[in-house]
Protein backbone atom coordinates (compact mmCIF):
# COMPACT_ATOMS: atom_id res chain seq x y z
CA UNK A 1 0.00 0.00 0.00
CA UNK A 2 1.68 3.76 -0.80
CA UNK A 3 1.57 6.03 2.14
CA UNK A 4 -1.50 7.71 1.17
CA UNK A 5 -3.56 4.77 0.83
CA UNK A 6 -2.40 3.52 4.47
CA UNK A 7 -3.40 6.89 6.01
CA UNK A 8 -6.74 6.77 4.43
CA UNK A 9 -6.81 3.01 5.96
CA UNK A 10 -5.71 4.04 9.34
CA UNK A 11 -8.66 6.69 9.10
CA UNK A 12 -11.47 4.77 8.22
CA UNK A 13 -9.92 2.35 11.27
CA UNK A 14 -10.29 5.07 13.61
CA UNK A 15 -13.85 6.05 11.93
CA UNK A 16 -14.85 2.39 12.58
CA UNK A 17 -14.08 2.35 16.35
CA UNK A 18 -15.40 5.81 16.91
CA UNK A 19 -18.63 4.47 15.44
CA UNK A 20 -18.58 1.80 17.69
CA UNK A 21 -17.98 3.42 20.51
CA UNK A 22 -20.90 5.73 20.18
CA UNK A 23 -23.06 2.79 19.35
CA UNK A 24 -21.87 1.14 22.82
CA UNK A 25 -22.60 4.71 24.28
CA UNK A 26 -26.29 4.68 22.56
CA UNK A 27 -26.91 1.12 23.68
CA UNK A 28 -25.42 1.80 27.88
CA UNK A 29 -27.93 4.94 27.63
CA UNK A 30 -30.75 2.42 26.91
CA UNK A 31 -30.22 0.25 29.29
CA UNK A 32 -29.89 2.98 31.89
CA UNK A 33 -33.23 4.76 31.38
CA UNK A 34 -35.34 1.68 30.83
CA UNK A 35 -33.88 0.60 34.33
CA UNK A 36 -34.27 4.28 35.84
CA UNK A 37 -37.91 3.80 34.15
CA UNK A 38 -38.38 1.07 36.66
CA UNK A 39 -36.54 2.19 39.62
CA UNK A 40 -38.59 6.25 39.25
CA UNK A 41 -41.48 4.25 37.87
CA UNK A 42 -41.33 6.68 35.05
CA UNK A 43 -43.46 5.45 32.49
CA UNK A 44 -43.00 8.86 30.32
CA UNK A 45 -38.80 7.54 30.28
CA UNK A 46 -39.77 3.74 29.29
CA UNK A 47 -41.91 4.82 26.52
CA UNK A 48 -38.89 6.78 25.30
CA UNK A 49 -36.71 3.63 25.18
CA UNK A 50 -39.82 2.03 23.30
CA UNK A 51 -39.39 4.18 20.59
CA UNK A 52 -35.98 5.50 20.34
CA UNK A 53 -34.09 2.78 18.75
CA UNK A 54 -33.96 4.62 15.18
CA UNK A 55 -30.03 6.11 15.81
CA UNK A 56 -28.77 2.66 17.07
CA UNK A 57 -30.15 0.89 13.71
CA UNK A 58 -28.92 3.41 11.57
CA UNK A 59 -24.95 3.26 13.20
CA UNK A 60 -25.90 -0.74 13.17
CA UNK A 61 -25.94 -0.42 9.75
CA UNK A 62 -23.28 1.60 9.04
CA UNK A 63 -21.06 -0.03 10.82
CA UNK A 64 -21.52 -2.90 9.20
CA UNK A 65 -21.08 -1.40 5.96
CA UNK A 66 -17.55 1.01 6.75
CA UNK A 67 -16.19 -2.99 7.59
CA UNK A 68 -17.26 -3.96 4.76
CA UNK A 69 -15.85 -1.41 2.37
CA UNK A 70 -12.39 -1.56 4.44
CA UNK A 71 -12.12 -5.36 3.86
CA UNK A 72 -13.13 -5.43 0.14
CA UNK A 73 -11.46 -1.95 -0.71
CA UNK A 74 -7.45 -2.41 1.57
CA UNK A 75 -7.59 -6.47 2.46
CA UNK A 76 -5.58 -5.88 5.79
CA UNK A 77 -3.67 -8.51 6.92
CA UNK A 78 -3.28 -9.79 10.47
CA UNK A 79 -4.10 -7.32 13.39
CA UNK A 80 -6.23 -4.92 11.37
CA UNK A 81 -8.57 -7.90 9.87
CA UNK A 82 -9.11 -8.95 13.22
CA UNK A 83 -9.84 -5.87 14.26
CA UNK A 84 -12.31 -5.32 11.63
CA UNK A 85 -14.03 -8.61 11.44
CA UNK A 86 -14.25 -8.09 15.56
CA UNK A 87 -16.18 -4.97 14.74
CA UNK A 88 -18.45 -6.67 12.77
CA UNK A 89 -19.22 -8.90 15.56
CA UNK A 90 -19.05 -6.42 18.28
CA UNK A 91 -21.38 -4.08 16.37
CA UNK A 92 -23.84 -7.32 16.61
CA UNK A 93 -23.47 -7.28 19.78
CA UNK A 94 -24.10 -3.74 20.43
CA UNK A 95 -26.91 -3.92 18.71
CA UNK A 96 -28.79 -6.81 20.72
CA UNK A 97 -28.16 -4.86 23.68
CA UNK A 98 -30.16 -2.24 22.45
CA UNK A 99 -32.85 -4.84 21.85
CA UNK A 100 -32.60 -6.36 25.69
CA UNK A 101 -32.81 -2.71 26.26
CA UNK A 102 -36.52 -2.39 24.70
CA UNK A 103 -37.03 -6.12 26.29
CA UNK A 104 -36.32 -4.55 30.15
CA UNK A 105 -38.49 -1.53 29.02
CA UNK A 106 -41.46 -4.09 27.61
CA UNK A 107 -41.96 -5.22 30.83
CA UNK A 108 -41.35 -2.38 32.89
CA UNK A 109 -44.21 -0.89 31.25
CA UNK A 110 -46.13 -4.33 32.05
CA UNK A 111 -44.21 -3.88 35.97
CA UNK A 112 -45.82 -0.49 36.24
CA UNK A 113 -49.32 -1.34 36.39
CA UNK A 114 -49.01 -3.05 39.18
CA UNK A 115 -48.53 -2.01 43.23
CA UNK A 116 -44.04 -2.59 43.87
CA UNK A 117 -43.17 -6.02 44.55
CA UNK A 118 -40.43 -5.05 46.93
CA UNK A 119 -37.97 -2.33 47.12
CA UNK A 120 -35.38 -3.06 43.97
CA UNK A 121 -31.88 -3.36 44.92
CA UNK A 122 -30.28 -5.92 43.05
CA UNK A 123 -31.50 -5.15 39.85
CA UNK A 124 -30.07 -1.49 39.70
CA UNK A 125 -27.01 -3.37 40.44
CA UNK A 126 -27.13 -5.55 37.93
CA UNK A 127 -28.05 -2.62 35.69
CA UNK A 128 -24.74 -0.62 36.74
CA UNK A 129 -22.46 -4.15 36.09
CA UNK A 130 -24.17 -4.74 32.84
CA UNK A 131 -23.30 -1.20 31.90
CA UNK A 132 -19.44 -0.94 33.59
CA UNK A 133 -18.88 -3.91 31.67
CA UNK A 134 -20.28 -2.97 28.53
CA UNK A 135 -17.97 0.20 28.53
CA UNK A 136 -15.17 -1.62 29.95
CA UNK A 137 -15.20 -4.49 27.03
CA UNK A 138 -15.60 -1.11 24.13
CA UNK A 139 -12.12 0.50 25.80
CA UNK A 140 -10.93 -2.23 25.82
CA UNK A 141 -11.40 -3.22 21.88
CA UNK A 142 -10.23 0.46 21.49
CA UNK A 143 -7.24 0.86 23.29
CA UNK A 144 -6.19 -3.55 22.51
CA UNK A 145 -6.21 -3.84 26.37
CA UNK A 146 -5.56 -7.42 27.08
CA UNK A 147 -6.16 -6.78 31.34
CA UNK A 148 -9.37 -4.47 30.60
CA UNK A 149 -10.84 -7.58 28.53
CA UNK A 150 -9.90 -10.15 31.06
CA UNK A 151 -11.34 -8.36 33.86
CA UNK A 152 -14.61 -8.05 32.02
CA UNK A 153 -14.72 -11.97 32.17
CA UNK A 154 -14.56 -12.32 35.64
CA UNK A 155 -17.57 -9.58 36.47
CA UNK A 156 -19.92 -12.22 34.31
CA UNK A 157 -19.77 -14.19 37.75
CA UNK A 158 -20.91 -11.37 39.93
CA UNK A 159 -24.02 -10.49 37.95
CA UNK A 160 -24.60 -14.45 37.28
CA UNK A 161 -24.54 -14.45 41.21
CA UNK A 162 -26.73 -11.44 41.46
CA UNK A 163 -29.24 -12.96 38.71
CA UNK A 164 -29.64 -16.09 41.03
CA UNK A 165 -29.67 -14.64 43.91
CA UNK A 166 -32.88 -12.35 42.40
CA UNK A 167 -34.69 -15.41 41.12
CA UNK A 168 -34.99 -16.92 44.65
CA UNK A 169 -36.03 -13.53 46.79
CA UNK A 170 -38.72 -13.09 44.10
CA UNK A 171 -40.16 -16.83 43.95
CA UNK A 172 -40.10 -16.42 47.66
CA UNK A 173 -42.68 -13.66 47.63
CA UNK A 174 -44.68 -15.25 44.27
CA UNK A 175 -44.84 -18.38 46.69
CA UNK A 176 -46.42 -16.23 49.93
CA UNK A 177 -48.50 -13.90 48.21
CA UNK A 178 -50.07 -14.82 44.43
CA UNK A 179 -50.90 -10.94 44.00
CA UNK A 180 -47.28 -10.45 43.64
CA UNK A 181 -46.64 -13.43 40.71
CA UNK A 182 -47.12 -11.16 37.17
CA UNK A 183 -45.26 -8.34 38.56
CA UNK A 184 -42.34 -10.67 40.17
CA UNK A 185 -42.29 -12.30 36.90
CA UNK A 186 -41.50 -9.44 35.40
CA UNK A 187 -38.45 -8.57 37.54
CA UNK A 188 -37.58 -12.32 36.80
CA UNK A 189 -37.50 -11.16 33.33
CA UNK A 190 -35.53 -8.08 33.25
CA UNK A 191 -32.54 -9.20 35.61
CA UNK A 192 -32.44 -12.13 32.92
CA UNK A 193 -32.35 -9.13 30.46
CA UNK A 194 -29.68 -7.69 31.94
CA UNK A 195 -27.62 -10.72 32.99
CA UNK A 196 -27.65 -11.40 28.60
CA UNK A 197 -26.46 -7.47 28.62
CA UNK A 198 -23.08 -8.82 30.18
CA UNK A 199 -22.93 -12.37 28.08
CA UNK A 200 -22.87 -9.25 25.24
CA UNK A 201 -19.94 -7.43 26.63
CA UNK A 202 -18.47 -11.29 27.58
CA UNK A 203 -18.31 -11.87 23.89
CA UNK A 204 -16.88 -8.37 23.31
CA UNK A 205 -14.34 -9.14 25.81
CA UNK A 206 -13.96 -12.27 24.10
CA UNK A 207 -13.04 -10.82 21.04
CA UNK A 208 -10.65 -8.39 22.20
CA UNK A 209 -8.50 -11.29 24.08
CA UNK A 210 -8.68 -13.22 20.05
CA UNK A 211 -7.75 -9.76 18.31
CA UNK A 212 -4.92 -8.92 20.34
CA UNK A 213 -3.58 -12.34 21.23
CA UNK A 214 -4.45 -14.48 18.37
CA UNK A 215 -5.82 -16.61 20.72
CA UNK A 216 -9.20 -18.06 21.01
CA UNK A 217 -10.11 -18.35 25.09
CA UNK A 218 -13.64 -18.59 24.27
CA UNK A 219 -14.33 -22.21 25.37
CA UNK A 220 -11.71 -22.12 28.15
CA UNK A 221 -12.38 -19.28 29.90
CA UNK A 222 -11.82 -20.74 33.83
CA UNK A 223 -8.07 -20.75 31.98
CA UNK A 224 -7.91 -16.83 31.71
CA UNK A 225 -5.18 -14.67 33.66
CA UNK A 226 -4.04 -18.51 34.15
CA UNK B 1 -5.85 -15.26 -8.62
CA UNK B 2 -3.98 -18.67 -10.48
CA UNK B 3 -6.25 -21.53 -11.54
CA UNK B 4 -5.13 -23.51 -9.35
CA UNK B 5 -5.58 -20.62 -6.34
CA UNK B 6 -9.44 -20.45 -7.39
CA UNK B 7 -9.65 -24.06 -7.09
CA UNK B 8 -8.22 -24.12 -3.84
CA UNK B 9 -10.34 -21.11 -2.53
CA UNK B 10 -13.23 -22.75 -3.50
CA UNK B 11 -12.75 -26.40 -1.80
CA UNK B 12 -11.77 -24.34 1.23
CA UNK B 13 -15.14 -22.47 1.14
CA UNK B 14 -17.11 -25.36 0.21
CA UNK B 15 -15.37 -26.36 3.54
CA UNK B 16 -15.99 -23.45 5.58
CA UNK B 17 -19.60 -24.09 4.75
CA UNK B 18 -19.73 -28.05 5.21
CA UNK B 19 -18.56 -27.22 8.90
CA UNK B 20 -21.32 -24.75 9.07
CA UNK B 21 -23.82 -27.07 8.37
CA UNK B 22 -22.50 -29.78 10.66
CA UNK B 23 -22.39 -27.53 13.32
CA UNK B 24 -25.69 -26.43 12.87
CA UNK B 25 -26.89 -30.15 13.11
CA UNK B 26 -25.26 -30.47 15.87
CA UNK B 27 -27.08 -27.18 17.46
CA UNK B 28 -30.40 -28.89 16.37
CA UNK B 29 -29.38 -32.07 17.72
CA UNK B 30 -28.78 -30.16 21.37
CA UNK B 31 -32.36 -28.55 21.21
CA UNK B 32 -34.05 -31.43 20.13
CA UNK B 33 -32.71 -33.78 23.05
CA UNK B 34 -33.47 -31.56 25.15
CA UNK B 35 -36.94 -30.94 24.87
CA UNK B 36 -37.40 -34.97 24.58
CA UNK B 37 -36.17 -35.21 27.90
CA UNK B 38 -38.74 -32.78 29.00
CA UNK B 39 -41.53 -34.80 27.33
CA UNK B 40 -40.60 -38.47 28.09
CA UNK B 41 -38.98 -36.98 31.56
CA UNK B 42 -35.64 -38.29 30.71
CA UNK B 43 -33.01 -37.09 33.44
CA UNK B 44 -30.01 -38.84 31.18
CA UNK B 45 -30.57 -37.36 28.08
CA UNK B 46 -30.78 -33.93 29.75
CA UNK B 47 -27.61 -34.95 31.14
CA UNK B 48 -26.26 -35.59 28.02
CA UNK B 49 -27.16 -32.27 27.13
CA UNK B 50 -25.62 -30.85 29.80
CA UNK B 51 -22.14 -32.39 29.15
CA UNK B 52 -22.05 -32.80 25.66
CA UNK B 53 -21.31 -29.44 24.47
CA UNK B 54 -17.52 -30.29 23.32
CA UNK B 55 -18.27 -31.23 19.93
CA UNK B 56 -20.14 -27.45 19.20
CA UNK B 57 -16.93 -25.70 20.81
CA UNK B 58 -14.38 -27.41 18.58
CA UNK B 59 -16.07 -26.66 15.75
CA UNK B 60 -16.76 -23.25 16.57
CA UNK B 61 -13.26 -22.44 16.73
CA UNK B 62 -12.76 -24.25 13.73
CA UNK B 63 -14.96 -22.40 11.53
CA UNK B 64 -13.80 -19.12 12.71
CA UNK B 65 -10.04 -20.13 12.22
CA UNK B 66 -11.18 -21.12 8.87
CA UNK B 67 -12.82 -18.17 8.03
CA UNK B 68 -10.33 -15.73 9.29
CA UNK B 69 -7.82 -18.09 7.22
CA UNK B 70 -9.75 -17.36 4.04
CA UNK B 71 -9.76 -13.85 4.40
CA UNK B 72 -5.97 -13.61 5.10
CA UNK B 73 -4.65 -15.73 2.16
CA UNK B 74 -7.26 -14.94 -0.37
CA UNK B 75 -7.93 -11.60 0.21
CA UNK B 76 -11.58 -12.28 -1.45
CA UNK B 77 -14.11 -9.77 -2.79
CA UNK B 78 -17.41 -9.27 -3.35
CA UNK B 79 -19.63 -12.20 -2.84
CA UNK B 80 -17.33 -14.47 -1.58
CA UNK B 81 -16.42 -11.45 0.85
CA UNK B 82 -20.07 -11.30 2.25
CA UNK B 83 -20.08 -15.22 2.58
CA UNK B 84 -17.23 -15.65 4.75
CA UNK B 85 -18.09 -12.53 7.43
CA UNK B 86 -21.79 -13.97 7.35
CA UNK B 87 -19.60 -17.45 8.10
CA UNK B 88 -18.39 -15.81 11.00
CA UNK B 89 -21.63 -14.37 12.03
CA UNK B 90 -23.92 -17.65 11.61
CA UNK B 91 -21.28 -19.62 13.45
CA UNK B 92 -21.48 -17.49 16.61
CA UNK B 93 -25.70 -17.55 16.13
CA UNK B 94 -25.00 -21.74 16.24
CA UNK B 95 -22.26 -21.48 19.30
CA UNK B 96 -25.09 -19.36 20.93
CA UNK B 97 -28.10 -21.90 20.01
CA UNK B 98 -25.54 -24.55 21.32
CA UNK B 99 -25.48 -22.80 24.88
CA UNK B 100 -29.20 -22.23 24.92
CA UNK B 101 -29.75 -25.93 24.50
CA UNK B 102 -27.87 -26.41 27.70
CA UNK B 103 -30.45 -23.39 29.35
CA UNK B 104 -32.92 -25.29 28.49
CA UNK B 105 -31.61 -28.84 29.58
CA UNK B 106 -30.85 -26.98 32.88
CA UNK B 107 -34.51 -25.82 33.01
CA UNK B 108 -35.63 -29.53 32.53
CA UNK B 109 -33.70 -30.72 35.35
CA UNK B 110 -35.09 -28.22 38.10
CA UNK B 111 -38.41 -28.72 36.06
CA UNK B 112 -38.08 -32.34 36.56
CA UNK B 113 -37.81 -32.27 40.35
CA UNK B 114 -41.39 -31.24 40.52
CA UNK B 115 -45.08 -33.20 39.48
CA UNK B 116 -45.97 -32.19 35.65
CA UNK B 117 -47.96 -28.99 35.52
CA UNK B 118 -49.88 -30.00 32.55
CA UNK B 119 -49.55 -31.75 29.23
CA UNK B 120 -47.46 -30.29 27.18
CA UNK B 121 -48.17 -29.24 23.45
CA UNK B 122 -47.49 -25.71 22.53
CA UNK B 123 -43.42 -26.17 24.04
CA UNK B 124 -42.81 -29.25 21.69
CA UNK B 125 -44.50 -27.50 18.73
CA UNK B 126 -42.02 -24.49 19.71
CA UNK B 127 -38.79 -26.05 19.47
CA UNK B 128 -39.97 -28.01 16.27
CA UNK B 129 -40.39 -24.55 14.41
CA UNK B 130 -37.45 -23.37 15.75
CA UNK B 131 -35.66 -26.30 14.66
CA UNK B 132 -36.91 -26.34 11.04
CA UNK B 133 -36.14 -22.56 11.10
CA UNK B 134 -32.54 -22.68 11.92
CA UNK B 135 -32.28 -25.98 9.77
CA UNK B 136 -33.77 -24.00 6.38
CA UNK B 137 -31.87 -21.16 7.52
CA UNK B 138 -28.70 -22.99 6.77
CA UNK B 139 -30.01 -24.38 4.03
CA UNK B 140 -30.65 -21.04 2.70
CA UNK B 141 -27.03 -19.71 3.11
CA UNK B 142 -25.43 -22.62 1.63
CA UNK B 143 -27.72 -22.81 -1.31
CA UNK B 144 -27.90 -18.82 -1.45
CA UNK B 145 -30.93 -19.13 -1.52
CA UNK B 146 -33.18 -15.57 -0.92
CA UNK B 147 -36.98 -17.30 -0.87
CA UNK B 148 -36.40 -19.73 1.82
CA UNK B 149 -34.38 -17.00 4.05
CA UNK B 150 -37.44 -14.54 3.60
CA UNK B 151 -39.94 -17.92 4.74
CA UNK B 152 -37.91 -18.32 7.66
CA UNK B 153 -38.35 -14.29 9.00
CA UNK B 154 -42.06 -15.17 8.45
CA UNK B 155 -41.91 -17.97 10.81
CA UNK B 156 -40.65 -15.92 13.52
CA UNK B 157 -43.89 -14.62 14.17
CA UNK B 158 -45.51 -18.11 14.99
CA UNK B 159 -43.10 -18.96 17.51
CA UNK B 160 -43.96 -15.36 19.07
CA UNK B 161 -47.36 -16.10 19.31
CA UNK B 162 -46.60 -19.75 20.99
CA UNK B 163 -44.59 -17.92 23.57
CA UNK B 164 -47.00 -15.19 24.28
CA UNK B 165 -49.30 -18.32 24.65
CA UNK B 166 -47.22 -20.56 26.84
CA UNK B 167 -46.58 -18.42 28.94
CA UNK B 168 -50.77 -16.51 29.78
CA UNK B 169 -51.52 -20.25 30.43
CA UNK B 170 -48.93 -20.99 32.66
CA UNK B 171 -49.83 -17.36 34.98
CA UNK B 172 -52.98 -19.06 35.02
CA UNK B 173 -51.85 -22.04 36.63
CA UNK B 174 -49.86 -20.17 38.86
CA UNK B 175 -52.21 -17.90 39.93
CA UNK B 176 -54.84 -20.87 41.14
CA UNK B 177 -52.06 -23.09 42.58
CA UNK B 178 -49.20 -21.88 43.82
CA UNK B 179 -47.62 -25.22 43.99
CA UNK B 180 -46.92 -24.61 40.13
CA UNK B 181 -45.13 -21.60 40.42
CA UNK B 182 -41.98 -23.56 40.38
CA UNK B 183 -42.29 -25.36 37.41
CA UNK B 184 -44.31 -23.36 35.38
CA UNK B 185 -41.44 -20.47 35.80
CA UNK B 186 -39.37 -23.31 34.53
CA UNK B 187 -41.47 -23.85 31.38
CA UNK B 188 -42.01 -20.36 30.90
CA UNK B 189 -38.34 -20.29 30.44
CA UNK B 190 -37.88 -22.61 28.25
CA UNK B 191 -40.28 -21.24 26.18
CA UNK B 192 -38.06 -18.27 26.06
CA UNK B 193 -35.20 -20.14 24.98
CA UNK B 194 -36.61 -21.57 22.36
CA UNK B 195 -37.98 -17.99 21.00
CA UNK B 196 -34.08 -16.92 21.06
CA UNK B 197 -33.20 -20.31 18.95
CA UNK B 198 -35.99 -18.95 16.52
CA UNK B 199 -34.33 -15.24 16.29
CA UNK B 200 -30.88 -16.85 15.99
CA UNK B 201 -32.38 -18.48 12.67
CA UNK B 202 -33.82 -15.11 11.87
CA UNK B 203 -30.60 -13.56 12.05
CA UNK B 204 -28.98 -15.58 9.76
CA UNK B 205 -32.07 -15.56 7.42
CA UNK B 206 -31.17 -11.56 7.21
CA UNK B 207 -27.69 -12.48 7.12
CA UNK B 208 -28.14 -14.46 3.65
CA UNK B 209 -30.38 -11.65 2.67
CA UNK B 210 -27.77 -9.44 3.02
CA UNK B 211 -25.02 -11.73 1.53
CA UNK B 212 -27.21 -12.67 -1.82
CA UNK B 213 -28.83 -9.44 -2.22
CA UNK B 214 -26.19 -6.75 -0.32
CA UNK B 215 -29.42 -5.33 0.85
CA UNK B 216 -29.83 -4.57 4.41
CA UNK B 217 -33.38 -5.46 5.67
CA UNK B 218 -32.36 -6.03 9.22
CA UNK B 219 -34.09 -2.89 10.37
CA UNK B 220 -37.03 -2.95 7.56
CA UNK B 221 -37.75 -6.82 8.67
CA UNK B 222 -41.65 -5.32 7.40
CA UNK B 223 -41.25 -4.35 4.19
CA UNK B 224 -38.92 -7.78 3.43
CA UNK B 225 -40.80 -9.26 0.04
CA UNK B 226 -42.90 -5.79 -0.61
Amino acid sequence: MSETTVRHFQEELEQLKARLLEMGGLAEDRVRASVEGLVDRDADVVDRVLNGDGPINQLHIEIDRRAFTLLALHQPMAVDLRMIVSAVKINTDLERVGDLAINIAEAVRRYLRHPPVKELIDIPRMAAISQAMLRDALDAYVRRDLALARAVLNEDDTLDALKTQVFRELLTYMLQNPSTIEPALDLILISRHLERIGDHATNVAEDVIFMVSAKDVRHHAGEVGA
